[in-house]
């Protein structure tokens, strides 16, 4: 059958396997597809459209001849690999962090800027941190009109946004914290996530910021396009398995109504508009399983002449992660920047 | 034994419960208690020092002689018995919302506006929201230096800021979905708390923001006794038995360097200043059963000029309810405002 050359680095990871969903889910046309993971995953198989396939060590030969390759890595796997896909002629939707700052390589939210895509210089195509993901999807309606001046966030991130391993950890403390018994070392959180929020589920960076914090800040930036937006963001563990959350407060240069803003996120793609005052607000255990960013509580902020407040909820691991990088992908074939093979 | 003649009324909810505790932990000089609740309660008794006392049903006859009514009851009922409680001669100290933005009646955090105890034209004294209480903790060494010009607060409220109702919802919820049983319709919080977080947990009032949250507007201006200051908040329920945290962005008139707001933090009453470069932050799970606003992440805001951002947690039923309202009846007590009887 016609179609692209696949390649999944990461394979067996929450995001990895969500990748090989969500491909199949969109009709994504593969021609042929190759699972790579690390060496811990030898012998593993995974199912795809009904054909059982090993999953492949990671090493520079498992490239040849892949078009596109769909990763999620740890940064330090990505930096070694992801070169070597691009040398070897794929366009790699990388989802560590690894090159989202880096000037060569676009940072692609497709809702709001495939137009990057135009300019693959490395051939490496990065997928934006999870939280930047929907962040960007809701403000860029609001931004294309009046300008978004600084934005203010704070989050109420899922423990999958550590992958499998932190759910594995969140459910084994959970397991003992509703029994009321000891709670179990962390094994990938940080702390105690059962019944208990978590600010420093992160490294600390120099600059009192955490990683996730700088990621959310440089990001947002660089996939809206405008250096001078101010960002301020507050990152957080809550104990939820699937979803991130964010309570957005968002200055603009002018001024839009709380009906004209809601009008631009009705209309914009990749946006389900949720109206409180229908007793409908944006979930986590609603938005886990879905491709949307919910948008929720738009309203007029007392505290600023020109801001408003918005509450959003997204799937951390399908549109903050997979569902994202196969929308990069179709974007590079309806771009013609990848042509289907007979 | 000489000492002031209390009442406590709600007292086999939660926070009544905690206001019993907290007098004999912070040995106020009781010379006679009586506990009273509403007729649901009849029969109960409470222990306090030692001693078995019958819950009394709530009537005006009940106050009779008693010094200090500390009252944690619905509003309505509120509206209802605390003025009775103050025409008999006693200065209420309430917990609900019904008084506190009643510009006859102090709205007080004993660290920050004590003073105000001196007006008290109605008899009664409010007792703030448990998210301006600790939230104006913080606030106020910063606002006598620097001034707070606004202020943006995102919540992680716990379950118990529903009281006892609230925690036996969370916890049926709880028990359910550990166990991927179907969550049992809920019974105090306004969805399903567990694995979930919750922005309208809260009746929504007409302007978009949630009655919480314009509570937590409202007080905030008042104990800080600025009405210029911009408050903007967003509150959300998460899966934490008790303990509220904050995530908070203040805007000054005058910019504090980060180690200058440290050292007023470190210094200032009611405060445990955590250092997140020692790894140390704060967290609900700490933070439960004392009587501290923890503050922590004191870092530069990169998003405006003159803004820093904290994060801070308080037990909700303590410093936000019961502490607090037992340290405005000792502040009646040091300024002569009630005093012993033999």
């Amino acid at each position: 059958m016609a179609g692209i050359d696949v390649a999944i680095v990461g394979a067996t990871g929450a995001v990895g396997d969500l990748m090989r969903q969500v491909l199949l889910e969109r009709k994504f046309p593969v021609r042929s597809i190759r699972f790579l993971a690390s060496a811990k995953s030898a012998g593993k198989t995974v199912e795809f459209a009904g054909k059982r396939y090993p999953v492949e060590p990671l090493r520079p030969e498992a490239f040849e001849g892949v078009q596109i390759v769909l990763s999620s890595t740890p940064s330090a796997v990505s930096r070694e690999y992801s070169p070597l896909a691009a040398r070897a002629g794929a366009i790699v939707i990388d989802n560590s962090s690894a090159w989202r700052m880096d000037p060569d390589c676009p940072l692609v939210v497709p809702e709001v800027n495939a137009a990057q895509l135009q300019h693959i210089r490395k051939g490496i195509v990065a997928n934006p941190n999870c939280v930047a993901i929907p962040l960007c999807v809701a403000l860029k309606p609001l931004h294309d009109r009046w300008r978004v001046k600084r934005v203010v966030v704070a989050t109420y991130q899922s423990s999958s946004g550590k992958g499998a391993k932190g759910l594995a950890d969140f459910e084994a403390q959970l397991q003992a914290w509703v029994r009321g018994e000891p709670i179990p070392p962390p094994t990938a959180h940080r702390g105690q996530l059962a019944g208990n929020v978590l600010t420093l589920d992160w490294t600390l960076d120099t600059n009192g910021f955490t990683e996730e914090e700088n990621k959310v800040i440089q990001e947002t930036k660089k996939i809206l396009g405008d250096a001078e937006i101010g960002v301020c963001a507050t990152c957080v563990r809550v104990p939820v398995r699937v979803a991130h959350s964010e309570a957005v407060t968002v200055e603009f240069h002018q001024q839009p109504s709380v009906d004209e803003a809601r009008a631009a996120l009705r209309q914009a793609p990749g946006i389900r508009l949720l109206d409180e005052r229908q007793g409908e607000v944006p979930q986590p255990i609603h938005a886990a399983g879905t491709d949307w960013t919910y948008v929720g509580r738009v309203r007029s902020d007392p505290s600023h002449p020109h801001s408003l407040c918005l509450w959003l909820v997204a799937d951390n691991l399908r549109k903050g992660a997979a569902t994202n990088a196969v929308q990069c992908a179709e974007e590079l074939l309806r771009r013609g920047i990848v042509s289907p093979r007979p």
